[in-house]
């Protein structure tokens, strides 16, 4: 391939670092010839055992437990950071500074004043950036906003948005990482509903004002151990500690141009693994998505005939344009999944940083997105409305 | 209500007979002002007792234990044969020759010759008759005859029929009536097949050549006590006898208009109570229809824009004419049920003696379904395709 | 059939008037032998023409079109209000007062101290009360009541409801008395919330407190005729007046045991035309219901085995006291209609009367659900949380 | 990585080569650590250009246009035959005597005879040889093979199995490879019938009798150029010149457990992508599948309690070894895609090779397969059953 190649140092390698990793694998296998060919350089954490083995795994040449170096090595022209929300801040700072493109995951950051500091970063070192909102990249929800845009759908009068798991109902699972405020900076909140809200942005448009609650049903967790990640959670058993995020997070919201919206995100929805549904009703048509069954998009349309109107479910993977990147896959009905959300998002961003055009969605919708996420926890704690 | 009043007279009080009354009944309240308003004049079965009540229950006026008595009655004007498959011909024959227009239940006869004779006989006698092929009366389904008629679907490549249901699977079900060849003629082939070839001749039209097999997959039964319906069955359990009919049939088909048919009709489909799903594919598009959920139609259109094909599921319960029948119900998405598609075929019976006008299904379809219904049990038999 | 007789006086007949007719027809035919035979003995209405056209279509025996005389009739036991909601009032009372049993459609009453005093005078004369949310009638929400009681669902943590219609998002859709303050008293909020609540009520328990918002999205309609009703109505064009009822109302609420709810009823859900979901989580289960395909339940248990655990879709329609009601009418998989969950609704009124046991839903229900209704709309007012 | 190296020759770079390749890149990656290790180390194609182009975009170290080169390099120790169908049996035979492992593309030969002859080859070479049938590899169908198996379906009665696409039913699509008999031997037949037999074959056990129809609905079409590849397909418009092959093939089987099989093939299914639909019935459950969701199986037990039985949708994302393979992928209800079989494929091959384990499936179950797919055409040829 004689596209330019371009060397990524990536922080984290857990669930984030190995779907990103097969990304930077994967995308120049399939977008050929690739706008740029991303190197696996090197993957940083701090627990070198796991780092190490995480290199091999995944595939990238050096490892480090040292992201400061990491982010101003000479040789590095992409930072990833793959890690939890609480070190997004620092290194996507220092990585800016140094000048490089930066993929960051969501949320931006722990609210809106770090996000803010990171932005302001970014542009003032005029490197791309890149908030990690996978979901945009799924081919029927760019469909959905193809058919937004076209004025398909019309008036947009309603937002209806829920994101259900429930990974966290047995009162036996421990206090990981995700469950305390500190690390995650909040529960479903910033995991789930920051999903739905940045595909909101993107499909209908800027909040007004919001108003929420939130619940922790269950107040207390056996205290993990040492190693503190999921995948090796130990319930210490003897002893237990405050969950100190909520479990689960509602709120209304009147957008800018009128439409109301209601937001749900959940770890309490026994029976839904990833149940990210979103409905929009318009004057003229409605558009259901669910990503459990993420190659599939429901629509309606009043412009079919009176006798012949209903939701259809468009199996979207037609190539020859027809679907957004499935021609770089396989035929029709050929499902892809979860992970190729990603390679899309690297190829975006990879374009954007060869091509020099803007980036979507970059860290201005980031920045939006922490500061509605912030204005929900407000409003629940002065319950009432609170303005963007 | 200033409509002419017909009287009816039926033979048949179980399920078929409990749901022609409802139809009656029904019928003039809600085709409103009816053809003809429906009498209930008087109901018929061997068991006195079981008759009696049935009058009561079901709204006649009087019963009777002989049929030869009530297909003569001068003040009868419609007679009804809601009875088993084996008490079809004479009572019919009868009823046409002393000038009675007719409903009788499907399959029309134990036979195509039967069948013959019971067409010839109304036919002589020029009164009205209809079979009760009642699905023909489902909103859906007329509205998927519209999409084919006006040529939604273009040139039809395959029919697509299976009709399951679970009834008998456990091996202790006693030997009722309809397992018996003497009284059921067949099995489900008669019972089921004859519903979805019914249809394969509205939809797709006329059939040139058949090949099928059949299995009875419990060969002996515990034998009924001598009331013999279904609702009162008991085992004896000290005895067995052989069923004479088969569990399921299944064959293929060849249409004369070149589609290629497949029908299964089964009692022994685990979970499937009534899944009586059907599916066309034209040059042009698709459809699906499933008995279980019989207020929806799924419609595939190759004139959607090219992003935005896929199956739609349409609701048929619009009023405004937009949909057949259903502005005589409730405001859409208020869904009917199964027994309003005979309200249905009892209001287009009154509405074709009423106007003197053509009927459908006539008895020329009924001896059309008993002929490919026998042609397909002897293709078994000598195990090659008998023309039709 | 030697039931005892009980002649019914019915207030209404348009939609209701309708649906309530047929139940009182039916309901003897199919819950045989009756616990009391309704006689449809008198049908009242404002205007003559089209009581007496519908006295003659739905089958009573007598119209008038002076309810104060109708209720005070002695050879009345049952009155039923069917008519629009401002007159569910003073009738009823009256009713009451007179000594009649009372079927009253919902909400009971424009707010909640016009329910109160009907519950009230309905104690105070000692009659049976019951108040028109047909859907605790539907056999699958029975099921779910069930499911939720014997255990499989655990503690319930979400209580999601969605109820989408779409039949008024033509801006030409006429002011009807639906969209008027002073006749509807509110919007889909006491016409579609009012039913979700109810049943959240049922299957949940009772609110704590509640946060809403509403919006009227088409400011002005064209004014209708004379006549009012939504049958007839007919734009002027030359005349526009203000909706005075909202388009759209959400809220949120926390159930007293601890659930989060949040309730949506919308006209403006383009291809919703009577989307009546429910889906409540629990921690052993979950529950997920839609009126649109109403004779199923989808249940998920965390009892099956780990690798078979889903969401099941159960065809509510097994007879032999599998499911409720469900033997009255026909074989399982033969699906019944929206219609019957009035049928279902009379039985338990008329049983409830002559067994003389407790009725559900009562006149305190209807209180209720008119508080919570009110307290809504008093949150929207005042932008903040308000205790029910 | 310490796992053993193994360097992979592969035939093909369309299509199969494509989707083979990306196996081959990521097993290792997700099934870590890997039994061993492939090399993509020699693609192999007629058209040096496109060879050429395929080594690079897809990862090959080095490209030849000769297969009798490739298959007898010293430093290959797997070959992969994703080429047509007629050049499966000659390289196939050839790598065997080399000593090769091998892994062919179904339907392993043109007909019987030849599949045989490669058997014998492979078997007389003592090495492991694997024929693709990778939907074997889905989980959700590797699900319903320890349903089965375990005993939760029972006694199967029912297999019935339709697989459709219609990505030909355009009559200007041109004769291209596939439709063409030298070159695909079959039409649908032989490419849909094929999979949808092996899992019957896996599924319910051998069939000893069948009897079919094929048809060919558009008997010519516009001959393709030089270049023959669907990719480049262009039409000549001047010539045109007969389809050779079927375009939809249904057949009837009797099982060798009594069970009754139907199964239809057709590319003439408009709106039917990839819908490749099995549902088989037993004496207590049944089973649904559809490669249209492959991440989901419908299944319905008779052990569930009465009031609560259906069909249940189940994710089959489970990880914690609740579900095969998907733990090595992604959280539950993150779902994988088309090219995820391939993948678990290859990593079955190259276990078995490093284990020295059985291969399934493999070589006879590919004769069988090639016998059956023979005797269905002779039925259709005789018009009788043909026994197996």
């Amino acid at each position: 391939m004689n596209s330019k190649k371009m060397n990524v140092g990536m922080l984290g390698y857990a669930f984030m670092g190995k779907v990103h990793s097969n990304g930077y694998r994967q995308m120049p296998r399939f977008f050929f010839p690739p706008p740029a060919v991303p190197v696996l350089k090197c993957i940083c954490g701090r627990k070198e055992e796991k780092v190490k083995m995480a290199m091999e795994m995944l595939g990238w040449e050096e490892y480090t437990t040292d992201w400061q170096d990491l982010v101003r090595r000479d040789d590095i022209d992409i930072f990833d950071n793959s890690g939890p929300n609480n070190i997004h801040k620092e290194p996507v700072i220092a990585a800016a500074e140094a000048g490089k493109h930066i993929l960051c995951e969501k949320p931006l950051a722990m609210n809106e004043d770090d996000a803010r500091d990171m932005a302001t970063a970014v542009k003032k070192a005029g490197v791309k950036a890149m908030v990690g909102f996978n979901y945009r990249r799924v081919p029927a929800i760019m469909l959905a906003r193809k058919l937004i845009e076209d004025g398909y759908i019309g008036k947009v009068y309603h937002y209806r948005a829920t994101y259900l798991q429930d990974w966290i109902m047995d009162p036996e699972f421990p206090l990981v990482w995700r469950l305390k405020k500190d690390s995650a900076g909040s529960g479903p909140h910033g995991d789930l509903n920051a999903h739905i809200l940045d595909l909101s942005l993107m499909l209908v448009g800027e909040i007004s004002k919001v108003c929420g609650m939130t619940e922790t049903f269950i107040k207390e967790r056996p205290v993990v151990g040492a190693s503190g990640d999921l995948g090796s959670a130990k319930a210490d058993g003897s002893k237990m500690a405050p969950v100190t995020v909520e479990d689960a997070a509602i709120f209304m919201a009147k957008f800018k141009n009128g439409a109301l919206g209601t937001f749900e995100a959940t770890r309490f929805a026994k029976g839904r693994r990833n149940f990210n549904r979103i409905e929009i009703n318009g004057s003229k048509g409605s558009i259901v998505f669910n990503l459990e069954r993420m190659n599939e998009l429901q629509f309606y349309s009043e412009e079919d005939p009176k006798f012949a109107q209903g939701f259809r479910t468009i199996n979207v993977t037609e190539g020859g344009g027809v679907h957004p990147y499935t021609d770089k896959w396989w035929p029709a009905g050929h499902i892809i999944g979860y992970e190729h959300t990603f390679t899309h998002e690297i190829y975006e961003l990879m374009r954007a940083i060869s091509e020099d055009t803007d980036i979507s969605p970059n860290f201005e919708d980031g920045v939006y997105n922490n500061r509605v996420l912030d204005k929900v926890l407000e409003s629940v704690e002065k319950k009432t409305w609170i303005s963007i």
